[in-house]
Order: structure tokens, then C-alpha cells, then sequence
């Protein structure tokens, strides 16, 4: 499998149906939803659609099926982005390169932009049709328990109240399990969940999923640190002098390389029991640890 | 039936249920808790939930029975008057006489509490036991577009972009059918639905709560104007002169009291097929028209 060209055919997918599941832009009151598109189809990698796609093929279902759930996960990506950047939050001009939502339609529209995309993911979860009712009510259930205080929202407050702050380890954990890790197991849960996964298929996903999400963030540190050193000719060792949460501030550049291996090594051993239906799931590992962007 | 009695109860009923779905304020992180009990129990008359309690009674369910769903609908309200009390929107310092949420907590965490009610919102609906999975799945959805841009969202937005305006009869029905009449209307369905309404007996509700709807919101631009005149003095007819988009100020005091009284007979008109089973919804309607408060 060439992984970059099958993650860019999924991506495809899920921007051809974010186009049809967005109202259009000239949709009253178009503001609001010019403000929505802007930030949904502004690229990025869609890697938690994949990885809802690829939960169902995990357990022999179909990744067209499950593409209203995929694009609800991304939509819940979105609307915590455009909320992260207002100035309330994080302050963020840019994105992605582009002007963050509020730098171009302002902050009350961003604010609405991103309750509206939240809105709009459960109404796709709830008119999906893979999966029996129950099943949808269950995914409903996880996606708003993980998108909640105890997932996405607690990382969210616990990472904006301790910027700046001396982080130990226990943090440090507690906002990238669920500020970054707590999508990615709604992701291939909803997949699985949707495509009839047994108990013990789920739980094995469960477990691959927080431990790409660990290596996933573990690279991304990485990557900020040894991309600004290229840039800016920032010193390696500068976050750790600004107390900036991250796992090389914490553990040294070295060591944060190996936990990253580590997490990646038992993504991988998660996936024992899967046959080459999962080899997706297999090579986003190898292309986590190994990326450069 | 002694209905301020009646509302009072369900009220209690409601706050009790709030209570047990609410995580306490010392989960953590604790902050974010904090603020969402801080505006979800501050008061109010908890119309909506008795609306969700009153649609399922009408049809021969029981009020019990429907209580999560109705406490779904009192934190959609209160997630969307937090976010509109932030500076970016209205920048209201005070609501129902205490500080609004972001003048205690911040920005940050009241930007945040809004995004955790929204989302509770959603589990508590995912995790109600009343009603088949498949009619779950149609509050859910329902819910959902009525709370986004087509809804309550797009109400705001409207609302939010004509203040200063000249505000024509078409736009001011837009934003109270949408900002408040869209709540209103899922309320009682949420409530019909779940207790096993008929088509006829769900389009006669929806109809009750358009009507009572706009007659909820033209007496409270009323009451703003009579209640502003009596307490600060202010000539009735500045409203006029400042183009807020009210009934009174498009359409004078008297024109809009009429108005209210024919919506009111219209909602009454709605209900003349149910039996006794309809009489606290009755009751609202004549509550609604004579309320000073």
C-alpha cells in the first residue's frame, strides 16, 4: 500500500462530503455559513475521518458507509480549532497558514461558526444510516462524552490554565489524553461501533487508538522543537526554559523520541489479532513517527 | 388547576433532575463544573422543560418519564444565553439580576462552560430511556437543527447583525421564530415525540408552540418597554427611535398587544382536539398573556 496516496484518496472522500453535508454558502443567513466552510474545507490531513473509515474496515465494514460519522468527528475537530484560536483562548492569527475564523468574519460569527459545527456533527450522527439504531445512540453517547469535560473540553481548560505554569508529567498526560487523544478513540471507536465490532475487537481499538494519539502528540512536539531549531535557529531546550507543555520540555528530546517508538510499538501490538483489513490502521503508525510535517 | 403552583413544581421537578445530570463541581477540572452550575442552576422559570413534560402529557405519557430530555432542552438555553452574554456578542454584565458567567469566570472558561452544555446536551438525550432508539435518534436530530443555523444559531446571527438597524416585519419574525420560537417548538415535540404522539397530534403541538412562541416573545419586548417606562421613566416609544427590533417599536404598544392576544388564540385553536390531558399547556398560554414578569 502507497499510505500518502491512500490517505489522500480518504481525504477526498471526506471533503466531498463535508461539501454536501455543509449548507451552502448562500444559505440564509450566509455569513454564518461562509464562516462554517471557511474553516472545514481549509484543509488539513483528516486524519480522525481516516481513522473513523478505518475503524470499520477493521471489523470487515465499509468506509462509504460511515462517512456522515467521519465528517461529524471533523466537524467536532473544527469547531474546537475555531474556538481555541478567538482571543478569549489562545489568541491565534493564523492557521494552517491561512487567517484564523475570527481574523476574517469576526469574533461573534467564529463563536456561532463553531457552536454551529458542533451542532451540525450530532445532527450527522444522528441521520447516519450504517449501524442499528442502538448503535447510533451508543456512538452519539461516546461522541459527546468524549468531546465533553471529561475529554476534549477538560484538555481544552487544563492546557489554557496551565500556560505558563510548571507542568509535571500527570498534566502533561491528562491534556494530550484528551485534548488530542479522546477524538482519536471516538474516531475508530465510531467506525467500529458503526460496522458491528465484537467487544473484544472494540477494546483492542480503544487501545490502538490511545497510543497513536500519545505518539501522534509526542511527534508533534517533536516536530515543533526541531522545526523551529531549522527556522529560527531557536536553541533545542528553549520551551523548557519557557515552560511550555510539551513532552521534550519535560523529558529531553531523546527520551520523548523513544516514548514516541514506545507508544507506537504498542499501537501496533493492539492490532495483533486483525488480519491485513487493518494494515490502514498499521501504516498511520509508521507514517506518525516517521512524518516531517 | 392552580398553575404558578404547577410551574413551581415542575420547576423543582426539573432543578432536582439538573442536579443528578450536572458532574458536581468537584470533578475535575473543577473550574469548568463550577461555571456550568453557576448558570444552569441560577434561577429561571424552566418554561422549556415544562413544555418537553407538557408535549409528553398531552399525548398520555408521563412527565417522569421525559426528564432528561427536558433538562437536554434547559442547558441548550442556557449554553446559547452564556454565549451571548460574552463581550464578542451582547457583552451583557448581568443576567436575572446576577453576574453573567464570563464576569466570573472569564472569557475562557464561559466560552468553554457554553461548549460543555451544548455537549451534555446531546449525551443526555443519547442516554434517555424513554421512547424507542429510533425516536431518540428523531429528538436528537430535531435538536440538533433546531439549535443550529436554520434555528436558534441562525436567530442569533440575524439578531446579532441588525442591532442599530432598521429592522423590517420579515426580519423581526425571522429572529424570535428562530432565536426563541425554535426551542420552544422542539420542547413540545421533544416531550410528544417520546411518549408516542401520533402525526396529527405532533403537527397540532408544533403548531401550539409557534403561536405560543411569538406570543411569548411579543409580550416580553412589552414588558421590556412598559416595565422600562414605569421604572426608569423612559417615554414609551424610544425603542422606536433607537430601531431595537421589537414588536412595540415596529409595531406601536396596541397593535402589539393584539398581536400577542390573536398568536394566543391561535395556540389555544391548536389544542381543540386533546382532552384534559392539554390543560397545563392551555394554562401557559393564558400565563403568557398576562404575565408581569
Amino acid at each position: 500500500m502507497n499510505f500518502k496516496e491512500e490517505l489522500k484518496k480518504r481525504a477526498k472522500m471526506v471533503e466531498e462530503a463535508l461539501e454536501r453535508f455543509l449548507p451552502p454558502s448562500s444559505a440564509y443567513p450566509p455569513l454564518i455559513h461562509q464562516a462554517m466552510r471557511y474553516s472545514v474545507m481549509g484543509g488539513g490531513k483528516r486524519l480522525r475521518p481516516s481513522l473513523v473509515m478505518a475503524g470499520a474496515e477493521a471489523v470487515g465494514g465499509s468506509a462509504a458507509s460511515v462517512l456522515p460519522a467521519a465528517c461529524a468527528v471533523e466537524l467536532i475537530h473544527t469547531y474546537s480549532l475555531i474556538h481555541d484560536d478567538l482571543p478569549a483562548m489562545d489568541n491565534d492569527d493564523y492557521r494552517r497558514g491561512k487567517l484564523t475564523n475570527h481574523k476574517v468574519f469576526g469574533e461573534a460569527i467564529a463563536l456561532l461558526a463553531g457552536d454551529a459545527l458542533l451542532t451540525l456533527a450530532f445532527q450527522l450522527l444522528a441521520e447516519n444510516k450504517a449501524g442499528s439504531p442502538e448503535d447510533n445512540l451508543k456512538v452519539i453517547h461516546e461522541a459527546a462524552l468524549g468531546a465533553g469535560t471529561k475529554g476534549l473540553i477538560g484538555g481544552q481548560v487544563v492546557d489554557t490554565f496551565s500556560a505558563g505554569e510548571e507542568v509535571d508529567e500527570v498534566t502533561l498526560e491528562y491534556i494530550h489524553r484528551n485534548k488530542t487523544g479522546a477524538l482519536y478513540r471516538i474516531s475508530v471507536r465510531t467506525g467500529a461501533i458503526l460496522a458491528g465490532a465484537r467487544p473484544e475487537q472494540l477494546e483492542a481499538l480503544s487501545r490502538y487508538a490511545e497510543h497513536l494519539g500519545l505518539a501522534f502528540q509526542i511527534t508533534d512536539d517533536i516536530l515543533d522543537l526541531v522545526g523551529e531549531e531549522r527556522i529560527i535557529g531557536k536553541p533545542v531546550g528553549s520551551d523548557l526554559k519557557n515552560k511550555k507543555a510539551t513532552y521534550p520540555a519535560l523529558f529531553g528530546l531523546e527520551n520523548s523520541r523513544e516514548k514516541a517508538s514506545l507508544e507506537c510499538s504498542r499501537a501496533l501490538s493492539a492490532l495483533r489479532d486483525f488480519g491485513k483489513e487493518a494494515d490502514f490502521l498499521r501504516s498511520l503508525v509508521e507514517f506518525v513517527i516517521n512524518r516531517d510535517y
